[in-house]
Formats: C-alpha cells, sequence, structure tokens
C-alpha cells in the first residue's frame, strides 16, 4: 500500500536518498565492502565523514567560525552535555520553557549547575513563544540562554532568531535544522538529533562557537567532552558511520534539491497549505498554538470531540497516513511535515480533511 | 576486486546480514517504510528492538537475572557510566591493565571516584594477562572489579573467567563477546561496542545483574543514568533504530549458524590455523602476545623487519586483503578474525603468509 509517512521523527526519508543507499549497501563504489563493514579510519569512511560536514556547512551556511561535531546520543546527551561544558563556576544557565523538551533541557541543567527559568508558557499549555518582553531579565552571570527553536509535541516555533540577547545562545535545533536561517553570529551553540529533518536516527549535530569551544570545562568525562570530540574530528571513538553517512547523502539530497532557500519555501508551502485547511474548516479542525507561534514542522490540531478524533486517525490510517496521532501529552492529531515529506502528500492530506469533515460536518 | 576483511572493527557483516539488510531497506516487510523512516514508537520497530533484546539473550544464554540496555556511546562511554553508576562513597574502583583500552577505562573512572590498579602487564608491553597470583589484594571497600576481556590492539585475551573473585566484576567485551561462554552468575555488568562480533557502529549493549542495577546510584544526568535507560526499555530517548534492527539481523544469522557453540568453535579453528603458521613459520613471523595469553580475535605478528612488514602489508592489499596493518601503538600486522570473518578468508591469509615467507627468506 502507498503509505504517506507524517512521523514525528524518526521520519521519511527521500526516497532517492533510500534507493542510492540500497544500490550501495553491499558493495560501496566497488570497494568490495560495505560501509557496515569498513574501518571508521579506512580512506574510503574519512572521506563520507569529512564530506558529510563540508555538505552540512554548505547547506546551513555554517561560517568557519563555528565548528561541526558529529556525536552519539541525540538531543538528550546534549542536554547534560552542555551545561557541563559551558556552564562556568558562578554562572547561571538561562532557559526558556516552551515544552516538554526544553523542561527536560532545563531539569538536566539543574543537575550541573545554577539553573533559572527566564521565561515560560507552561501555564497555558504550551501554546506559544514568550515575547522577549515577557522574559525576566539577564544579567552579568548568565553563562548562557538555552532554547528549543520548534516544539513538536505542541506545534510551536520561534518565528524569528532576530531577537537573540547579547549573551552565548544555545539552540536546540533538533526538530527544525535545515528549514530555516540562522544568524551564526548570534548563536554560540546549536545541536540537533538527525532524525527529524537531516537523517536518521543515531547522530547528533553539533556546531558550536570556536571561541566558546576554547573556553569550555576542563577535566570532563572524555566521552562528554566537546574539545576532546572537536580534536579528533568527532573520531575519539568509533563514529555511528553508517548513519553518518546516510546523513550526507540526506544533505547532499537537499543541497541538489536547491539548497536550504528551497527548503524554506518548500516548509512554507505545505505548513500554509495544512493551516488553511485548519482556518477555514469553519471551527471543525483548531489548531494548538497560537496562530503567532505556529510551527512550520509539527501541525498540531483537534476535532470537535475525542470520538471524531479516533475516527479521523483510524480512517487516516487505512489511506496510508502514517504518524498522524497527536503526543500522548497534548493528545488530538499532529502532522508532522519535516524536510523528508512532499508537498503531495500534505494535498493528499487536506483532501482527506475535508472529506471526513464533510461526511462528519 | 575480491575482498577479505580483517579489520579491527567497524569489520566483516556476514553476506546474508547485509543481501537481507539490502533487500528490505526500502519498504521493510510491506510496511510502505524504509526501517530508517519508522517512529520508534511504531509496531514494527518495537518488535524489532524486542527480538534483538531476545535473540541476543538466547544466543549469549543470559539468565533472567540479568537485564539487556542497547545505549549509544560505544564502550567509551561505558568508560564513565560504570563507575557513575556503580562506584558508591567509601568505595574504590579496582582495574586491571592490560591494554590501551582497559588504561582509557581506568583513567576516566578516576575521573569519577577513587579508583586503583589491581594488576597490570604495562611494563612488559602488554603481552600477556596477569595471573590472578599477581594481583594487589580486592577488600571489602572494592565498588567493583574492572577488566578487557580482549585486548584488540596487543592480541591478548582473557583465557578464562573461571577465576573471578568475590566482588562485582565488570567486563569491557567489546573485541570478543559472541566468541566464548560467560559464567552470568560471576559478572556484574559486561559492556560491548556492537561494531566487532555482533553488529555494526552505533549501539552498544549493556548486560547488568538485576540487583546491581537495583543500587546504581541516583541523581545521575538521564542519559548517564542505566535505571531510567531500563525503566525505558532502552527507549528513553530516540534510540539508534536501524543499527539495532542491523545487529538483531547478525545475532540471528549466528543463531541460524548453529549458535554460541558453532561460533566457538570456529574462533578455535580460525586463530588455531593463524598461530600454527606463525608458530611453525622457523620464527619467519612472531607474534606480539605470549602464547598463554593469545587472543582468539586478533592475531598480531611481527616479521624479521619492518620494511619486510611493509612489503607484506603492501602485497597483502593488492590481494584483496583488508586492515592488516597492526596499530600504530604496536606497529606489524595484526589479523582481527571476528564472528563476521569465515574459515576461507583465513586460509587464503595463510597461504599468503607461506607463499610471501617462502619468496623472502
Amino acid at each position: 500500500m502507498e503509505t504517506f509517512n507524517f512521523n514525528p521523527g524518526p521520519t521519511a526519508l527521500p526516497r532517492e536518498v533510500l534507493l542510492r543507499a540500497q544500490q550501495e549497501l553491499v558493495n560501496y563504489q566497488n570497494t568490495g565492502l560495505s560501509i557496515l563493514e569498513m574501518s571508521h579510519r579506512s580512506k574510503a569512511y574519512q572521506s563520507i565523514h569529512e564530506n558529510a560536514q563540508q555538505s552540512l556547512r554548505r547547506f546551513l551556511n555554517i561560517p568557519e567560525t563555528h565548528e561541526i561535531l558529529f556525536l552519539q546520543g541525540g538531543a538528550s546527551l546534549q542536554f547534560t552535555m552542555v551545561p557541563m561544558n559551558l556552564l562556568k563556576e558562578n554562572q547561571t544557565a538561562s532557559y526558556i520553557l516552551t515544552g516538554s523538551w526544553s523542561q527536560k533541557a532545563y531539569k538536566e541543567s539543574l543537575k550541573i549547575g545554577k539553573t533559572e527559568i527566564t521565561a515560560s508558557s507552561e501555564a497555558s499549555g504550551f501554546t506559544y513563544i514568550p515575547a522577549k518582553s515577557d522574559w525576566n531579565k539577564l544579567d552579568k552571570d548568565t553563562g548562557y540562554l538555552h532554547l528549543t527553536s520548534n516544539n513538536t509535541i505542541y506545534g510551536t516555533q520561534w518565528q524569528t532568531f532576530e531577537e537573540l540577547p547579547d549573551v552565548p545562545v544555545v539552540i536546540d535545533m533538533s526538530s527544525d535544522i535545515g528549514s530555516r536561517t540562522v544568524p551564526w553570529e548570534k548563536v554560540a551553540l546549536a545541536y540537533a538529533g538527525a532524525q527529524k529533518n537531516i537523517g536518521p536516527a543515531g547522530a547528533t549535530v553539533v556546531i558550536i562557537r570556536k571561541d566558546i569551544l576554547a573556553e569550555t570545562n576542563t577535566q570532563l568525562p572524555a566521552m562528554l567532552d566537546y574539545k576532546i570530540h572537536s580534536n579528533k574530528n568527532s573520531m575519539h571513538n568509533t563514529p555511528p558511520t553508517y548513519t553518518i553517512y546516510l546523513l550526507g547523502l540526506t544533505i547532499e539530497w537537499m543541497i541538489e534539491q536547491g539548497g536550504l532557500s528551497e527548503f524554506i519555501n518548500r516548509s512554507e508551502q505545505k505548513s500554509s497549505l495544512l493551516y488553511k485547511a485548519i482556518d477555514e474548516s469553519d471551527g471543525f479542525y483548531s489548531g494548538h498554538a497560537e496562530k503567532s507561534s505556529r510551527s512550520q514542522m509539527n501541525i498540531t490540531f483537534n476535532l470537535p470531540n475525542p470520538e471524531l478524533s479516533e475516527s479521523f486517525l483510524q480512517g487516516a490510517e487505512d489511506e496510508g497516513f502514517v504518524g498522524l496521532s497527536g503526543h500522548r501529552s497534548v493528545g488530538g492529531c499532529r502532522a508532522s511535515i519535516y524536510n523528508g515529506v512532499d508537498l503531495a502528500s500534505c494535498e493528499r492530506l487536506v483532501n482527506y480533511m475535508e472529506k471526513f469533515k464533510k461526511k462528519h460536518s
């Protein structure tokens, strides 16, 4: 059966990437070996590793002021590594809470050092991104400000990075990396699990400003020390070689498709289409997020009652739609439309939404 | 060109596993999705995850007293997680140093708590495993004893686990898991990066006794806390789904081939063949490890002089042998013959060794 993949991550990869991976799986470019069997010290893998870094730099327009690391453990391990490496004695880490993931990041930072909440939309059910005018004041002891640029569960997103303050800013971009521009000069560190917009599960990208990296804490466990990973070009230990290969293929595919600007356009197109279906449904579908904070990656919506939601989801499954259930902490429905999801799948979903509405209203 | 893969890891995977992975890559069992695109919460992936755990339990005869975790970060992250979770206040961690990897584990433990060296073969260039009679005494404050069962760089291996002492024993089995029996009742925790004997790079297996797990330290960073991973069945965060799938396929293949006893036999056969070629070469080839400590996984040897070594390695490469260079800290040659390497490849290597010797002696 034809499927339309709206999984919240891991999620759709481009068909071209899957076909190429399949074709190269057993014998990579006539080396007589699968990439899965190659030493990470081999020339062939070294080239895959460096090409993936360079492609990512090109795709995201990352300047030479910043270094790219490939790590493991997902964004979740970064929740610990960020304060461990960046937070100095007498400094405070500041967190803006916009959903479950930023809450988790905040709680892990509390275990490492002094940590405070600068702003939070928890009281409203995380339906919006707090405006800068509502933040608590940052002061000279602020070690860094941490934010989560897109909130997969609630379907909200920071609309702009133009108002970032003049302290080191750390951004969890797991769910919108590669779908928006980043003013890198304002960003101390950005991190992302690969499994939403830029590849499969099993690799984490960390992009860190070199002057920040030079001043990270010392005497850390080696595997949790950015400087050690940097000194070994992310090969302090055996990297997840095949995952990095697939990440490289995915990014190369995005560059071939037209690069970042193309994927910004596509995200705009795809999300507009779905929000239009919600907004023009006369209240049959209602968005979870406030309009001014809507995500272009995760479209969260509800139906008039839980029975209709369930019927909608069951009908969707029968028609080949995958992954449309809302997160258990929010309920309802969620369409995750990362870079591997094409416009045609979104059109198909809109058709289904209209058909379902007609039948039930 | 036909290749013979003797890489020290990542290394050879069974051809049947690669072909099956290739066949299933784009559309997994008619789900219409690649495993690479599946949510880790999907039924299809849940089944892959649990089957991989069950297959590993069956293959290694792991009793229900022990739990299996799938983590990330390789053995290197375990160097930190082991003391963080297991070492209590007022306790000392004891390490037996038999090579570079146990040294690294020891150094990471020093960062976490009180740590001492119980025995070491460093003075001899790590050519042997210290006999129990030469260990410093363990006392009642010993939190655990850590050992590295096989030393990839030096080609030595613990010949038996029968003499393990009556303290919690932690074993880094990265390079011989799945090639020997383990008296699980004597083992508190065993860990292994997957990329040598049981799969590709990107997943770490931790096998921990449940009573030890119940008493691990609390208030740890979530991603470094065995109990949290255990409570979520290794899905506290997104696991490296595709790597775990491949690990499962590899273990199923080993079970189909005859299970652990079959791979014990094969390791014995393969290593005997190579050691015989060394021992019957009238000193042309000389083993690095003392005979009583020889590894069945990594056969390390030297030629009469560095020029001959280089010529041997160049000739080997020309004939399709991959990965035969010794580690830079030891030099010479090393044939790593993990479970994915077949007897025929070893016979081919022995033929090449004999031919090379005839030509140069």
